[in-house]
């Protein structure tokens, strides 16, 4: 299929980088529905914004959740180490870590977030969050806003980031904000890549400041086979498959929306073009 | 310290395979606490019962929770696959599984099994429960008994063991059982080794019919250095340390306990001779 094919409609439901390729080729362009959560590439200086953008909410946030938690426990409970032992038939009864009790700090609290919260909740840590403003989930025990990103980090135990990226966000994570979280801090990503200081990472990670990092998303993906992310024995790569677009988890979400348009109704999860999310 | 040195203790506060060696020398023992859930080497055959036994409860469900939720997840989200690719420097998008939706059988719903049905509810699965009798937890959404044991495996994603080792337990799992659950069923062990047949475990970890066990406690333990466990790919050993006493844990039951012995009350968390547990 070519972007001709494309021209004459009013509706693009699909992945936004694909998108992005065929948007000045359609002239009747009333509505795009994105297959996923972040849409930064439809959002690039010079690209049109006369149309609804709507991207996809509330179904991520459970496969974040699960991926949050299983890394988490993956580390806390020392399951590389258990069965580097049993491969040498080694009986290693070090005794694992823990979640209860721990501070897991949000960097971003929209619908993904607050799912994470929901249940670090229920696994007894206390949560933090940072946001621009807003304080929307009742399972944050308390926020952080700027400037006070720096006293933020220092506060928690685990650092999951799941911020879109924008102007205001990128490398929010640098080598201030890395130095000022608590030594042996474990630090997930599954926001975008370069909310990240990439360098300022690899420093952290290899001097153990970070007791490990988790990482989904990378400033390119798939990473060059060359990348210094590859070797550092605490870095774990996921690929960009922490929470996939599902048709069965979609579907709802563009049928739900294009019963409103249809209807002239205001559509839901609208991407305010100029805030970035 | 001898076991001369207890000789005049009412109380005796300490692990059930130590306090086994000194029971017979204990004339005025009244009480003994076991730092424990498993109190099975103090109810042999020939061992007093002339005492009040009290083991722990209600603080090990929170650890085995943390260790049931994150070895399942470390399955279905192919963590180890992920390393793998990592180590040779391979993108590998392998769309990972999730627990939402899937069913768990909790073989032994005492306060342990409780605690573990509850998380996985707020995960999103089905519960199922195979009790001698009781029905206690408001998160199973349904309870078998003997002799249905076969119908409940025929029904569960994922098995946990977590029945204390009475007679009535020996063995429970055997080749029947491990025959009925549905292939590429996960089997996790945190009761007691002697629960389940290790041949049979073993013929079904090989051929594939489980996708994987993950083993926390042994019929010999340490396991000896030739077991065939160490050697099973898909079968992942963790030494018996999901749920460690820990003395912030131990003291305060107790002391609650050693409150109520002291105004002559009725002691909690009560081991029945004659049950088992």
């Amino acid at each position: 299929m070519t972007g001709e094919d494309f021209k004459s409609a009013n509706i693009i439901l699909g992945e936004p980088n694909l998108i992005r390729d065929i948007l000045p080729e359609l002239p009747s362009l009333k509505w795009v529905q994105s297959t996923w959560a972040g849409v930064e590439t439809l959002l690039g200086p010079g690209l049109r914004q006369d149309y609804h953008l709507t991207n996809v909410r509330g179904v991520f946030g459970r496969l974040m959740t699960e991926y949050v938690i299983g890394y988490l426990l993956f580390i806390e409970r020392l399951m590389l180490q258990k069965i580097q032992a049993q491969q040498i038939s080694r009986w290693d009864n070090t005794p694992p870590g823990t979640l209860y009790g721990k501070t897991l700090g949000l960097l971003g609290v929209g619908s993904i977030g607050s799912e994470i919260a929901k249940t670090a909740h229920h696994f007894g840590m206390n949560v933090l969050g940072f946001t621009l403003g807003s304080e929307s989930s009742q399972y944050v025990d308390r926020y952080f806003h700027p400037p006070y990103e720096n006293e933020f980090a220092s506060l928690v135990d685990y650092l999951v980031v799941v911020l879109p990226i924008t102007k205001k966000t990128y490398h929010l994570v640098d080598k201030d904000f890395l130095g000022s979280l608590p030594g042996g801090a474990i630090l997930i990503n599954v926001g975008r890549g370069s909310l990240i200081d990439d360098q300022a990472l690899i420093t952290s990670a290899k001097s153990g400041h970070l007791k490990a990092c988790i990482l989904d998303v990378f400033q390119e993906e798939p990473l060059s086979e060359g990348h210094p992310f590859w070797k550092i024995p605490n870095l774990f790569i996921t690929y960009h498959t922490a929470a996939l677009s599902y048709p069965e988890d979609i579907a709802p979400v563009f049928i739900k929306n294009y019963l409103l348009f249809f209807n002239d109704q205001p559509l839901l999860n609208n991407v305010n073009f100029l805030k970035g999310y």
